[in-house]
């Protein structure tokens, strides 16, 4: 874990596209995978839908704090989107005959933590955790759920690539960083310090084989991936990750 | 306003269908209307869409404190189906060539002074609250649309008649009260001190002739029909009214 994190803390910006492909010894237009660390199904789903609650729960606070009326909708339309991913996902958990609340009670402690490691000192990291965390972990889930059997793991992985808020969040921050340009880097260093606790928890979704080291080698190129898809999330805003 | 209030608190099951026949002089079957009263369509739609963004805030906030995944996950819906109603009223102000934060605004402070009366001392209220503050105002906003121009009218009522979490709402609090009785007569109260600030909420809304004593004749039966309706959510929750 340490190595991700210091190494995009030092210098988040060697973490591009030449290097992820000058490490893996890959093309860049070779897909890099997760699917060999997919965990079963029903853990899969109780993980990952409990994720998607703890996501809309922290929309639905940035709705209740939110300076306007505007911004209350738009956070609105994300909350309901993150909502309708979490019960679809629910869904999937009936339809795999199990019991949605026994399947995600496993996860709660660790998703919990990170809520709360994540919350933010005001409104505005709030939002940026909303946006950068939801757009990492659905990126994340979307690739891990392709280890899932075939139609399943398509069906399931179109759950986390559906519509999401994440433009509309995108769209209210830019906003706020150039009304208030000392924001920019405060939030820089609030969006820096999320990736790490959010690589934990995805990484704690993986089903890891005995050989370690080799699995690292594997997962490596996949996390740079995401990485770069944070970076360039904070770019969006106008913000040095 | 206080005659409601003090009637309804003396004696609600006086408040029945026979005594509003008597009383309004007119067949049980004879709708009672408040389309007289309905104000223009832009404060119509900016007043009700922020109450929807507050009955949805107010869901969110039950969710985050909710004892258990399978409560989260239950009130998510509720959350998810109140938010979509916002949305489509947010859509009918933009369809009226309105800005929809500027339409809203001059709602908030009574709006966020009637949440923050109804907020509940703990989880169990909160979600009391929820239910029946919805139920009631569903009700009045949909009897209020009716007098909007014709089809326009008619479809903003079948916003506020649409699909609702108030049957998901009602099973949690059963199962609450089934499991610990004695929050029966701690919720009964509550439900009954809701009533006064949510008429109080809802008769905001009503925009009256000159002549208010006619007014509040017209008002009263329509009022009654909609604390009849109160006094049958808080029975099917076991609670006397």
């Amino acid at each position: 874990m340490a190595n991700w994190f210091s190494r995009f803390s030092r210098a988040p910006r060697s973490v591009d596209t030449p290097r992820l492909r000058a490490r893996g010894g890959e093309q860049a237009t070779t897909k890099v995978e997760l699917a060999e660390f997919t965990p079963d199904l029903v853990e899969f789903l109780g993980r990952s839908a409990y994720v998607q609650l703890m996501l809309f729960e922290n929309l639905s606070r940035a709705i209740s704090t939110a300076p306007t009326t505007a911004a209350k909708t738009a956070i609105g339309r994300a909350a309901e989107l993150s909502m309708a991913k979490h019960r679809r996902l629910v869904g999937e958990i009936v339809r795999a005959g199990e019991d949605p609340s026994t399947v995600m009670q496993p996860f709660t402690r660790i998703v919990d933590d990170f809520e709360r490691d994540t919350r933010g000192g005001d409104w505005f990291e709030t939002v940026v955790t909303c946006y950068l965390t939801a757009g990492f972990l659905d990126d994340f889930f979307s690739r891990l759920a392709r280890g899932l059997h075939d139609d399943t793991g398509r069906r399931i992985a179109a759950i986390f690539t559906g519509e999401s808020g994440e433009a509309l969040l995108a769209e209210l921050l830019t906003e706020a960083i150039e009304e208030n340009p000392r924001l920019s880097a405060r939030l820089a260093m609030w969006g820096r310090r999320l990736v790490g606790d959010t690589m934990l928890v995805a990484r704690s979704a993986l089903q890891y084989s005995e050989d370690h080291r080799s699995d690292e080698a594997r997962i490596e190129p996949v996390f740079t991936t995401l990485i770069t898809a944070h970076t360039q999330r904070m770019d969006a805003l106008g913000l040095m990750a």
